[in-house]
């Protein structure tokens, strides 16, 4: 079974039921997440051996982010205790003309402020085939700018496969600074999953003429800036999802893969949302999976697409799908008929 | 005020509540559920005596489920108590395209393992005009097949107006027995209600050319298939639903009426679905509703369907509603404004 | 700060939990509801001095109806206390063909058996600059009639902006009688708000062929009725909302504004509805506040049905969302991509 | 089996979740409830052919409510449909030295402005061997006090046991009226039922020196007060429930039977309160059926008090319990041991 | 009317529904809490004007804690806004031998956080009759205690009465930085609320033998402590909360007041626990009420006693209690009889 | 790391919400029990390498149940997968004289129809120091008995400590069965656990003169127990619970252990009840614990009666408290006070 190592933070996420507004609720429905732990969960259903690096404080909030990661199989043998909080976001759920809303409370998190001390690479990698980190790690914190550094070097030195999601974060830091962090690690990078608009914030890698509150895609922008990344990182391979905001109850969802050379694009999704957040999450996930497991570029990336056109489906960020369900849908059974 | 009789099982369904998948729910929404008792809860909604035969257990698992047909109105006198569980399923619900599931624990319920002893059908069909059951029943165990063909006969015997609901289920019975058994019986069915895959599966009589997961219907194929169906049991009238899976969240639904040679085509609605399941059941409730109020068939076609439409936006299998509601949509009105 | 004075009544709403039909459920949503209330809350959150006044029982229940416009920033001051009871109204969410239903329970309520000695509009018109009351208020009883006339020469008199929503009620009163209570307190209005159906019922005054339920609608119609309000009645302006209802799920949603002469057509929204009670009071809140914060007659307007538009995806009859949300999606940003 | 009519109002009863007082909740748990339907329940449960006989609208809330009394098996046919409303009555639970409040909002309900012509008490009354009623029903309005007659004079003349709960209800009618209408309707009275404080209301028999909220009882005075009724009124017999009010978490229960000149004391429960409305009507309910079925006047009083002690550990005012569950408690075994 | 400015920190109550323990939860029931909003909530109840002077962030998290108090008409003209976020406290429910469990998640709050320059008192105290602060505020950071300093020396400048309740949190700070810091704010203080607990570990002043888990207590000790703190600081008087924890289910509850050289003893009461927290804050909202309406010594004793047993019954930490309520509980019935 | 293999079955529980009987509700809150799976989180979250043994069913059912147990941190590396059904049980929480009601729909469960091919016992016990089992296994079907006997055997032949708790269930087999097949396994038994009745009806070994509904209990007579027990079947040490059930809301709980000739007798909780079910699993899970951690016989049994003490006010089978939560239990710390 094949190994994939994640790390980053996991945070308590607490959303208004239904389709309530913040100001109007009285309950919160809980679930653990963040980027990196919503990819360990993704190839723990699907079932290869993930683990997912983290620091969480020694309180009950603490062990419930471990708790809920054990329940879907992830491995937690490596996440560090202490510190004093775990990292918070609310959400609540939009619909149609409404956005969904996020506010982030994350500032004094455990892993924002843990240290190199906290982590021993050598023996988190031992077996492992696949490290996976998004750009929301590093940029927590100066010292876990460090610490990702250290965790790809100590990747690259033992042979395992790096890959990132670009995720870039307007609250956690500045487009310049996450240039400049995110072009440290790059060196260390195999694979790079994004989309245009991280591109451009982070590397300043233009998606010429898009507009991505239109709808409309256009692909040989989005190929130009899959292989504008992978010619100044040298990355094996570059991912781009293309979502269509139709509103906050529809979304287009697509993606293409640009690989020795060659484009691939996807099937087109039109989905109706049920929790949106997470989906870039689950297409990373899936990318994993269908590298690993040696799908071929054309249908990792289908994979990709299918697991996280399911996981707009599913409350929470966790993408909570077999591999049998995402190959259905994949090969193309999305009727969404009745399995009895 | 007419009497309808229906017979099967009645089953406790536990589904997820809002789109949980099963894996991550921590309750289940509770209601009772089965292809005749869900005939039989139309009917009574409509305003017909309706009387549901089955067998539960003697326990507060077999009364509520007593319980959730009386709460409508249902006649529950002819209910068999004794045997060691009632039939269980499980429903979790899906959107977009993913799919709803349900899981079945059905063996060794009551109503399986009863025998002829359980029923007395002279007194249960005591001035009664009508009996529907489905194909479900008779797939039970061997017992049931026994018990519904002698239902059938008295049914026959006592001028009553024999229905059926083709409802093939693959975790019950092969084709082969099932065609062996159904075509038994349907030598004393007057109505026939089925879709496609049903007609196929059980008695071989193909619909030409029809691909169901493309949502594209061919009206002179379903024609074919309810005309064989008419012919080779020589019912009186064959009907078929065409539904049209875009996904778990919209459907198209239709249905067509072969009769006296000549076949009738409904309004087509397109839905946003709330609870899918109990749509076929709650199409054969309108359409015997029609029938037997004397409606004419294409009266009794839209009922039917109409019916059936607005059961895909109620929670549970029961169509909770009254023939005011049905024939206030039947007539036109679909527009979904606010009833002060 | 401009100040904004509604009156009429507040009712307690009981509504089924998701989609459930009213004989299915065992719990009711809570909430405070009423057209004039419902103003006020929106005026409250686009950050106006709003208060509203009405009449309401010294119980919990009062108290509870108090607290949920007080919980906004609802001025409630000039609430009067005392009488038997608080209206109730029961509503039913529909879904695709099924339509919501509302079961009103309102007789006898502490407001329709208010007198004239339970409000000093000398006093409740201070510093005031505008007032707005809809046809339901008169309608609640013939002291209330009396009272909103007595409301509408006060507020003339003290040189406050008056506004009416026509909101027609046939539970409530016959058209004959709307027509004639309603033409007496016209007189004294500036702005009025209706729909097409208001105008016919309460005024005869007819759109040429316009057949709502088909969804499609006729500007030159809808001009000529907003014309013909404004000249028989001598308003400012006339604004119109025009629904087109697909469905119980789907709804169009656009208004147009005559104004000193002149037309003014929205931005047209398609709005997957999550709750539709309230969408015409927000039109008015938003209507009342672009016009009072001299927005112009396109903005104001486009503000409006913005803000109404948002209104359909939040549960309850109140519109929680802040001036700036409304800003967002009036200028063009409805693609509810995720706000982080 | 024996067949028992209630006569009376059933309301909407609409309580706070779990502790909630009214100004904090956001729904409402709802069950259906009134003293004699709560009667009726209980002989339905203990299987006897129960009848309640009321009125209520024809809409979705009076179906709600027949559909309540219909689960359990209570029979509806005498129900009548009309009038505007359903009474209602919110609930707000207490705990320990908070005490449960109730608000009650049931004027103008479709029971209380019945007449006589929506009864035919011939009709109801066939093959019925007892009829209870409370002094909540003539307490409703005048036209009710007069039915109430009616129906007491028509049961006499055919035979019927006649019961009543004098159960005084301040908020209804005074001292003087109740005493004047509950006198005439005692005359047809075989079984009273009352409280201390009825009793002294009502009628102005006194308990000498008992201070309920103390908490102590004194037999000598129960005795007397019993003798009391039954002389002035020529009862077969009067049970008196004697309530030891602690806090709203805890109660003494027990009651006493004068009967024949002799008096019959139960045992005493000591109870932990889950929900302690409908404690009374349980006890009548009890009562009647161990009268009816003729155990004997110390058994049927152990058995009403049995049978009222378990319903203050059931939610909702209904006594959902089994002759076999009171006998197991009648018989001594309140260990509340898991029933395996 | 009275007018009383309370300041402190509101924070985000997050607890586990009914009694789950954190670890299994999946929501988390919201309410909004802090010591000195608990205690303007319950003057603003009593029927003062209450103003709850704060700071929190801009945003719905924020405004939902100002809504709360909006709801039960507190004032929050003076809430300051800003900074980054609100304070959290996680609660899980114990029961019996199983304690309930706080988890403090409040670093960096906005109003630990916040400067001098927040805070206008000259503005706030105008017409104010009375000032509360407790412990907690000037140990949420060096700034909060100069801000309370000052606050103090503004209140005592322009005539205005100040109650402080001690409430040790180790959390914050240590017994010496306690004893420092508040001791410097004593100089200000007329009302001292604590228990022997507070005393002891702020201010060395010792309880002799007393053992509050034993659940004995030592009227003597006890005045003695109260005798010390009004000598050493010169207080006009000060009380003594007397809780004797039984289990987490129930608890013994009373107090003793000591004022002009003299000590008052409350009854005593027995209570079955609902929601405890907030209990001493309940306690010197209804001391703060019966001094400031001038009660006299015994009386503002009993009203705060029975308005703080009272809140043990009510989930969330505010007590939504009437005056009148407590009038009657601490005139005696503590019977728990319902209501009607 | 002491490491603990437990064997048995795990079901899928479902219980009414609150104080519910089974005829009125309409959801079922979802955890999953068993004894030996109870006795594995116990273990588990007290720290030890718990491992738990049994066959669920390939389906989303029986897979929650394993993620169950893996987010408590059970290791479920030997879950067999396969078979039809997971078995159910339904539970109806009691309160004061209304005991709580448990119906088993366990027939034809994957672990009663599994086989010793499922099983590689060598495997499972490799590096384990204790296993443990319940009279529920063998009791299952007659493979089970079988596979029971083969693992207590391996145990035996690596050296491994066998513990049983009786835990005789009547629905499952006849004391004859029970006793015959029950002798045969306690050869390898080095540990028991058990109450008196299961003591006397499986192997006939009586408790002179004990009622335990009378909740006293005789300490002779449970000595006399335990060392027939002991000298019967040569146990090292034999542990009986002694529950006092004064009612469903109130216990008594304490326990003994008769060791090396000598009696242990634990201290007495009077416990308020949140949930009783899995009680005497946690007691066994704190025996275990104590026993294999070396405590000494006083102390491991007051760590196992502080346990399951604590259990009984958690909501589900589970036993979730830590060991530090047992101690400060066990020494002395019951009063309930609040955490922070």
């Amino acid at each position: 079974m094949k190994k994939v190592v994640t790390f980053g933070e996991i945070m308590l996420r607490l959303s208004t039921p239904g389709y309530q507004r913040f100001v109007q609720c009285d309950s919160f429905d809980v679930c653990y997440a963040g980027g990196e732990a919503n990819v360990s969960i993704s190839l723990a259903n699907f079932g290869l051996d993930a683990s997912f690096v983290t620091k969480v404080p020694k309180n009950e909030i603490g062990q419930s982010a471990v708790n809920a990661l054990r329940r879907y199989g992830v491995d937690t043998t490596y996440i560090a205790r202490g510190g004093s909080r775990l990292g918070i976001y609310f959400l609540e759920t939009g619909a149609s003309q409404r956005p969904s809303k996020v506010i982030y409370d994350r500032a004094g998190s455990a892993i924002a402020e843990a240290t190199a001390a906290d982590f021993n690479w050598q023996e988190i990698f031992k077996n492992c085939d696949w490290f996976h980190f998004t750009g929301i790690t590093p940029a927590l914190s100066d010292q876990m700018a460090q610490v990702t550094l250290e965790a790809c070097k100590a990747a690259k030195a033992m042979g395992v496969t790096v890959s990132v999601d670009l995720n870039y974060r307007k609250k956690l830091w500045s487009p310049e600074k996450a240039g400049q962090v995110m072009a440290g690690l790059m060196e260390y990078v195999d694979v790079c999953i994004g989309n245009e608009e991280d591109a451009e914030v982070v590397f300043g890698i233009k998606a010429a003429e898009t507009d991505v509150t239109r709808g409309e895609l256009d692909h040989a922008a989005y190929e130009d800036v899959a292989k504008q990344l992978c010619e100044r990182f040298n990355f094996k391979c570059a991912a781009i999802t293309l979502r269509e905001s139709h509103s906050a109850s529809v979304n287009g969802w697509s993606a293409m893969l640009y690989s020795n050379n060659k484009s691939y694009w996807s099937k087109h999704y039109n989905i109706h949302i049920v929790d949106r957040v997470g989906g870039g999450d689950s297409f990373a996930g899936g990318l994993i999976y269908g590298l690993l497991t040696e799908m071929g570029p054309q249908d990792s990336l289908e994979f990709a697409v299918a697991a996280s056109a399911l996981k707009h489906t599913i409350p929470g960020d966790f993408n909570l799908v077999t591999k049998e369900e995402v190959e259905t849908l994949m090969k193309g059974d999305g009727s969404g008929r009745v399995q009895r």
